[in-house]
């Protein structure tokens, strides 16, 4: 999960000698995809585990000697790489504005400089995902939505898709290597194959509530709508747990089918709809009879943003003199800020009004109230020493509950799903 | 990489006693995404590979035994799970259009819905990484591009990404994994990182040349582009492989570059490009003195479409009296056609015409000549056991081969990058 380059580097960086000059990373967004309000972190407690089991086996190594990718010295240093520096970041969950300096990983150059990847990979693909199921989360207003686009993501990212909506306010995933490893409540019954498979709707139905009783929830669009919800009542009686309509206009499709059940009797059947929703399709069904959501391809996909641009640059390091200098490129279109970061969401009466970030010295402490806020960066890994509160399960539970207490302080302008402005303006101090 | 419903439908199909029937199901898309005039079937190596490897581990009946996901009966099977039936498909790179039936698997029900989620996740994402790869490649007339999105999607992502990309005609990838799994040729020299860790752009470049060779590329775009290009020729001499522009109006720094380079006489050094290219972007530039193109974000992502939309649908299956029955699904908006078929491209001089889908009885062979065309699925698995042609490296090859010449039968119209409609119809017979 390294790119050539940092490779390469680290061999030029040697024979200068400025491989292991203390150095700061750090990974920001110039700007929130999409034109969108606020950005989600996600991903820290999955890049802390690819931290933890990062090393070069002897696979690896072996093929960066066959391939003359580096040198013998090289190949040395990295068959005893360990991660032995520090790292600090936003809490999995946190919100994120541009520039806001999401993660902090301090060690020598070529130490910190190999994780550039797979930090990069984790946080950009897991907050795209988070970015586009806060929204779902918001526009449902309180209704179950289910995670359901593992078949168009590809497989790894799939669990990490449903972790990361999760944590943005999701319910549920169909994918049960999520619920195996991060531990999220999985839901799953039927697709159309199963009717398709059975000499009749009927026999489905039948065959589907003797294995998950009358609870559950039957699909009911393989043929005719209005006739499978017929065929649903007959079989499992009017305490029939659910249906899922898969197609058709699903506002006008909600309505007929609410009122086929109310009249059949069944008015606590509960009306799952599916497909090819996002954000604004759930927006528009907020009048619509509906109870629960599932939500395939534009979460898994970031719903128009698959990527979350975020960036991973060196902003400070020693010169031979043990003094730190600040540093960035200057370019017009790509500048960076220099400098060791902190962050503080400053708040007024509850509702958070700044993205304050600070340029300090090198590992100054901040007093976040008296800079007017909430501090935003927590300690990660120190010394190579992982803070595990941030792994597994646990972590996940964590993250669910910083991002629910974090839009709970955003201005109500913050819910706009049309482009526009950060919520929240960042200010460099 | 399981959805919940493919074993809550086996555990009830079990109950019903209709999960051994035996079944054809088929992967396909509906549409083409962003209405391009083509598709590029990508990722069967990998998801024969997942195929090898699907077993159900004691970690994984472990959870579903302690979540209560399955019953006993399905456990036990799971147990012994191993796809014991047939799979043909199209080849590896071949191309695809609406109803193309790119993938056909053949088993009992149980043992080919279980496949559902893992065929399709591999299948949509290495194909949207194609689709966006192949447009790519003819934007850049012959000059080399690079995959170096590694960053911009997940882990695994990454990895499946640079394989579709080279697939679909791309040079090379920054991503190591790629170049040890697959042996996709490796590429990358160093970041704006590096230059910032020194104390000078010279120190660095210099520094650079000593472990690469002058033949290296060198990223000059960290300061001042003009002064970049003179410090590296002064330290490389006029023998500089290359240099790399990351920003900017690149039509115009690449004009710059190259008047500057021609005027110190480093008439002979390259000049890469790689911000935000697209296929867009690299059509913009054909007219500009660039010689290779490097592509992140767009591609990994799909370049606007980053699921390629197939699904996989039951199509027939057997009835207690032995006899196929075709089956499909209804509604409006996702009707299927029912039954197995084989599908031919027509050609007319070389060019092709049509896609022809034949719907067939069970396994009957095709005499593609007498329908006219190329014949375009191929045996992938055959009771259980993989075809090994199409896995690993060689697989690779043949698939980038195979893409290749496909793409050369296209109509011209093929390759025009506005939305339009495919290529060539699909024609059900």
């Amino acid at each position: 999960m390294t790119d050539r380059y940092e490779l390469t580097m680290i061999d030029a960086a040697m024979r200068s000698g400025t491989a292991f000059r203390p150095s700061v990373f750090e990974a920001f967004a110039r700007r929130l995809p999409g034109a969108r309000r606020y950005g989600v972190v996600a991903g820290t407690g999955r890049f802390l585990d690819r931290v933890a089991e990062f090393r070069f086996g002897d696979a690896e190594l072996r093929f960066l000697r066959d391939h003359r990718i580096v040198s013998a010295e090289l190949l040395d240093w990295l068959a005893d790489y360990r991660f032995s520096g520090d790292i600090r970041g936003y809490a999995e969950g946190e919100l994120y504005f541009p520039g806001s300096p999401i993660l902090v990983v301090e060690g020598t150059f070529a130490e910190a400089v190999v994780l550039e990847t797979v930090a990069l990979s984790v946080l950009n693909y897991d907050s795209a995902v988070a970015n586009a199921a806060t929204r779902m989360t918001r526009a449902a207003k309180g209704r179950p939505v289910a995670e359901m686009g593992s078949r168009r993501a590809s497989e790894e990212s799939a669990v990490a898709a449903a972790r990361a909506a999760y944590i943005a306010g999701f319910d549920a995933t169909s994918n049960l290597a999520a619920g195996a490893r991060w531990g999220i409540p999985t839901m799953g019954t039927a697709a159309h194959s199963f009717t398709l498979l059975h000499d009749s709707e009927a026999e489905a139905f039948q065959a589907q509530i003797d294995v998950l009783g009358v609870g559950t929830t039957l699909l009911v669009d393989t043929y005719d709508i209005e006739q499978g919800i017929r065929t649903a009542i007959e079989v499992a009686g009017t305490g029939l747990g659910g249906i899922r309509l898969d197609s058709g206009d699903l506002a006008e499709v909600a309505a007929d089918a609410r009122a086929l059940l109310d009249s059949l009797g069944a008015t606590g059947t509960r009306i799952t709809v599916t497909s090819d929703l996002d954000e604004y399709a759930i927006a528009g069904l907020q009048a619509s009879p509906v109870d629960a959501y599932g939500v395939g391809t534009s979460v898994v996909t970031g719903s128009g943003a698959p990527a979350a641009g975020m960036v991973y640059k060196l902003v400070a390091r020693q010169g031979d003199d043990g003094a730190w200098v600040g540093v960035g490129k200057r370019s017009e279109d790509k500048a960076s800020h220099p400098g060791e970061k902190v962050a503080v969401r400053r708040l007024e009466g509850g509702v958070a009004v700044e993205e304050a970030v600070l340029v300090t010295d090198h590992r100054a402490t901040l007093d976040a109230a008296a800079a007017g806020g909430r501090a935003l960066q927590v300690p990660l890994v120190a010394g190579g020493e992982i803070d595990d509160r941030w792994l597994g399960h646990g972590g996940v539970e964590l993250a669910r509950e910083r991002h629910a207490a974090s839009v709970e302080e955003l201005p109500v302008e913050a819910h706009r799903l049309a482009r526009g402005e950060p919520a929240i303006p960042t200010v460099f101090r």
